[in-house]
């Protein structure tokens, strides 16, 4: 059995819109970080992503599938399971998945005082 | 006056689309890595960014300068001139740029290798 993941492990107040930059579309890195520590099933990985809809977490699975990656490996159990890892490639990702963390955790502050700074300009 | 940027600054066969990462909208990035030398004019810009449309580059760096990455210079002469360049907080995304093209550099190979094996198999 694999460990949980924390509801908690995103920040609700650093919602991805947010951020000036993404890896693939909206969700990949946040996947990638999920992967971090070793595989998990679907049901898992919705946990601290969300606001993501099933269908969403499905296109965005198959999406890093095609591009190599994630693996999907599935168990003939009852019920079935399947479960979701990073390959060598996705793994790569972390180090640029870091840089982001880094970038946000020095700069979001200064981002988002711009931001309202400039709303408050235009209002 | 400044330096001219080089129309192939970005190569056609690495099209963002295909990049598992993005800075901000699509053409975040590569406005920054425009601006990496120096300020330009939005002509200039256009020069190595191709297909973005004035509509969209204009759009692009307004929601730079509201995030606090780019400043817009207006000098009254004639004809007018503006040129846009970037602020400490728009110079400390080249970190997370250079660490998506030393990425880019490093595994996009892999990447397209198994995208490519990925759309063989489903055809």
């Amino acid at each position: 059995m694999t460990a949980s993941l924390s509801p908690d492990m995103f920040h609700a107040e650093c919602p991805t819109t947010v951020m000036p930059f993404q890896i693939g579309d909206k969700w990949t890195a946040m996947v990638v970080l999920c992967l971090e520590h070793g595989p998990r099933r679907f049901s898992q990985l919705r946990v601290p992503l969300r606001t993501i809809s099933a269908k969403v977490l499905s296109e965005t699975l198959r999406a890093m599938e095609r591009d190599g990656l994630v693996t999907r490996a599935a168990y003939d159990e009852n019920p079935p399971r399947v479960e979701y890892s990073l390959t060598p490639l996705g793994r790569s990702l972390l180090t640029l998945v870091d840089a982001a963390r880094a970038w946000c955790a020095e700069h979001m502050d200064d981002l988002l005082a711009a931001r309202a700074a400039s709303t408050a300009r235009l209002s």
